[in-house]
């Protein structure tokens, strides 16, 4: 038995969201249902992250078990012979060693950190060609505001404020690593990274932080929204079409061949 | 009775191209559609530049003659609230005097020149994110020599090699001001600015270029190509996905206010 991790880019519109449902018109459903065509027996697949209704992923990572033998191009050809257009296999690496060994390659537990675009369209008139690739906010977002309003956000924090109610996690504490929000022309792209995220958690940081960019709320309110742990006094959800989950950082060890940048492919 | 021209932006996956036809599923039909729920009576419209099926436009212009008396953010809005996600009016604008005044500004024989970009995404494995918004081509193309090919394609000379059999221009003798070709990661973008354009002319033109990039032909064979006005030697037709419609140029005197730059909006 061996453990394949492939790469998996898709564009979220047609999918109800990753994770696998009866009606079977998610990402996963998609994915198991092409493997068990090339393979022509069933795989069972484990995500490093779902993602909701809508959103995008340019990197997910995927790994399953198989005692086929396959070089890792036929995996990523063969496999995308059999998935719709919108959703696609960028890499597959057979991972050395014993799946059954402690500590061994999991997309989901050995992941040490994520990192997700939030791709923000501002501008008074909204865009044909980002319809459903990016949110869209009208008034114009001072990005220096919000640059300077998530810095209380950075470290280990419990994000129970930025937490939809029915999400699965075990703790509210995560440790936000790193968020970058810059302008590029008409887009606002936020860049955030951490060890993991809650449900909702992207979407419900930049539907208060867009309070702040418009003046409708001080730079502290992020840091008393926080410090609050309720979510009924942040701003609400923004809307998926913004989020793209971009990268999964896992120990250099396994050398995944991921793609070189958390880049989008047309920035 | 005044005149109002239009940005209009679309994706045009979704329609049968721009030009109305009987079963309704095409951009005009769709803006005229808009325009009748919005203004009440039907209001017949001229476009700058034909697209075909599956290409899309970033800045298409777009006129209509009315007698109503509505700012221009009102067209902009209320048309809007009646296109689909994949339609947009961008701005609008009435211009200053009399419709049936000789060389009055109409969006298709008042124009200068038109711009197209063509996205090709050049990478070994498709990417789901660009599927219907990027030519795909996996070989690995050589930018350098496609821009020393189109060299003998600039100024004015018949296009007949690069034209499609239905076309219905009245002479395939037309003016090549620029074409820019650049790598951009994976993404090579060809921008064309010519007087006018013949149908399919710009996807014919990438499809022999992607034949010199790759090395299949000599970097004179477009050259070769142009001169022998023949059709059936050179290159298939590249697919419509990559092809954007981004700039009309007009005479400074009606000033449209057309977006500052010609660049796609995620550039």
């Amino acid at each position: 038995m061996k453990r394949i991790a492939i790469g998996l880019q898709y564009d979220g519109q047609a999918w109800h969201g990753y994770q696998k449902q009866d009606h079977g018109l998610t990402v996963q459903d998609k994915l198991e249902q092409a493997l068990l065509e090339f393979a022509t027996v069933p795989l069972a697949t484990t995500c490093a992250g779902r993602t909701d209704a809508g959103v995008h992923a340019s990197e997910q990572v995927v790994h399953f078990d198989t005692d086929l033998n396959r070089l890792p191009h036929a995996w990523v050809r063969g496999v995308n012979a059999f998935l719709p257009p919108s959703i696609g296999v960028r890499w597959a690496k057979e991972l050395e060693g014993d799946p059954a060994e402690e500590n061994f390659f999991h997309a989901r537990f050995s992941a040490q950190a994520r990192t997700y675009h939030y791709v923000l369209y501002n501008h008074q008139v909204r865009s044909p060609l980002l319809n459903g690739r990016a949110g869209f906010y009208h008034h114009q977002l001072d990005v220096e505001r919000m640059q300077e309003a998530v810095k209380p956000l950075i470290g280990t924090h419990d994000f129970t404020t930025f937490r939809a109610a029915h999400c699965q996690a075990k703790s509210p504490v995560k440790l936000m690593h790193d968020i970058q929000i810059r302008r590029q022309g008409d887009l606002i792209i936020f860049t955030l990274k951490a060890n993991a995220f809650l449900h909702h958690m992207v979407r419900n940081l930049v539907g208060s932080l867009v309070y702040i960019g418009q003046g409708r709320e001080e730079v502290s309110w992020m840091g008393e929204l926080l410090a609050a742990k309720n979510r009924q006094i942040a701003a609400p959800t923004f809307m998926p079409d913004g989020l793209y989950l971009a990268k999964i950082d896992y120990d250099e060890k396994w050398a995944l061949p991921q793609e070189t940048s958390s880049q989008l492919p047309w920035f």
